[in-house]
């Protein structure tokens, strides 16, 4: 945890007073004590710091008051992600990684080769995927949480919202037979780099060639990795990480 | 799997059979069936293709027996690494990533805050690390099995192997205070791109101060990520994504 975020309904007059994982932090590993300063923030709101006024180290329910100042805004999300989600258990341990690189909104779509079970996952419950994006914030120390949505038919969801929902958006589909990588394409279009990317991500076993002309039709160019066929998290990330740095952000 | 490689051993006058979860794969999700022609390769060796002369569907103990053909250089490594180890749950889940991506020599060593007790994980012994750098080739279609070295005096590592280890690389160590990216520098000297990369990425509590000074009196560079702290593994994968993409491999 680089900075502790507090939800708003945390905040009372300035002051907040927190328990669980972040207490453990603060006192563990921060080795907090009365008059220290940390880094702080409020969940979609803006960060700075907090001053601990009051602790409890007790094993049993550690808590930890902090006076804060929170003037300061947050660096924002600078990408979007449209994801064909892959199995839980890897999609778990992505989306702390996706609202730490900068991820603004996911959306994530049924495309042919997702698992059918997957729509039944506990980890599309607001009330478990919603920590695990803090998590990510924390880690990355901004504070502004991604949305996740799902759209289960990929193909009414790129004809009827696309459009009204990411409008004006660089489109990439991730795309391992591609020949141009996004590097390419930029020399050859100045505009690019002001235009907010827009990222859709295969599932596991790839787009059907049916998915990539539907996303083709609708203003996405492939965009390649390179020669190795990563996994799809990995590649996620790598993709991701290739942007942030073309973008900058 | 995008290729199934097999040990040098298995392979007897261009055939070879095996069972586990590589056959489980070729019968479930590639519908193996005599005569059809699967990806293979050698285990640091060629790859080529295998074609199906033989198996067995039992659950009890699936099999498949292939006749080679390896005639294709695989390609090789590109970069590599110095790790001070994050946790072995996350280290486990990071080696087959390292391999996909093509990582070639791969040194663990033992900075201040690395855990003292991961120095005696299983994940060390040859049996547990192989097979899951093995699954990273057979993820990226590759065959050359990057090496695993561990080094737990890090100082004496620096002082009396690091130059004849990794003679005349471009070397880099991941910052998250550096000003300047590898971009940016390499804009400066185009001599940089003909030298193979060597990345050294601190521990999940970062480098000490004395840690990156030694690594900086040893011709390593700082190289960032951007404002982002991302988790180690993460900032793992991102930062050889970039590279990636910069030396074009």
């Amino acid at each position: 945890m680089n900075r502790i975020l507090l939800e708003s309904s945390e905040i009372r007059k300035g002051v907040a007073t927190f328990g669980g994982a972040r207490a453990v932090h603060v006192l563990e590993v921060l080795h907090g004590e009365i008059g220290q300063v940390l880094k702080t923030g409020e969940i979609d709101g803006r960060i700075g710091t907090g001053e601990i006024i009051g602790l409890s180290a007790s094993d049993d329910d550690p808590w930890v008051r902090v006076r804060c100042e929170h003037a300061e805004e947050s660096r924002r999300p600078w990408v979007d992600l449209i994801l064909a989600p892959p199995r839980p258990r890897v999609m778990k341990r992505l989306l702390p990684q996706l609202a730490a690189i900068g991820v603004g909104r996911l959306v994530l779509v049924g495309a042919q080769k997702v698992e059918k079970d997957f729509w039944g996952a506990t980890l599309l419950k607001e009330a478990i995927y919603r920590p695990l994006l803090i998590d990510g914030l924390m880690q990355a120390g901004t504070s502004i949480l991604p949305t996740l949505e799902t759209r289960r038919n990929f193909r009414r969801f790129l004809r009827e919202e696309l459009d009204d929902m990411f409008p004006g958006t660089l489109r990439l589909v991730a795309h391992p037979a591609a020949t141009a990588t996004y590097g390419d394409r930029r020399q050859s279009s100045a505009v690019d780099g002001c235009r907010r990317p827009l990222l859709a991500i295969g599932p596991e076993g790839g787009w059907t060639d049916d998915e990539v002309q539907l996303l083709e039709s609708r203003g996405f160019t492939r965009h390649s990795l390179g020669p190795r066929i990563l996994r799809t998290d990995t590649a996620t990330v790598a993709l991701l990480a290739q942007l942030m740095k073309e973008f900058d952000r």
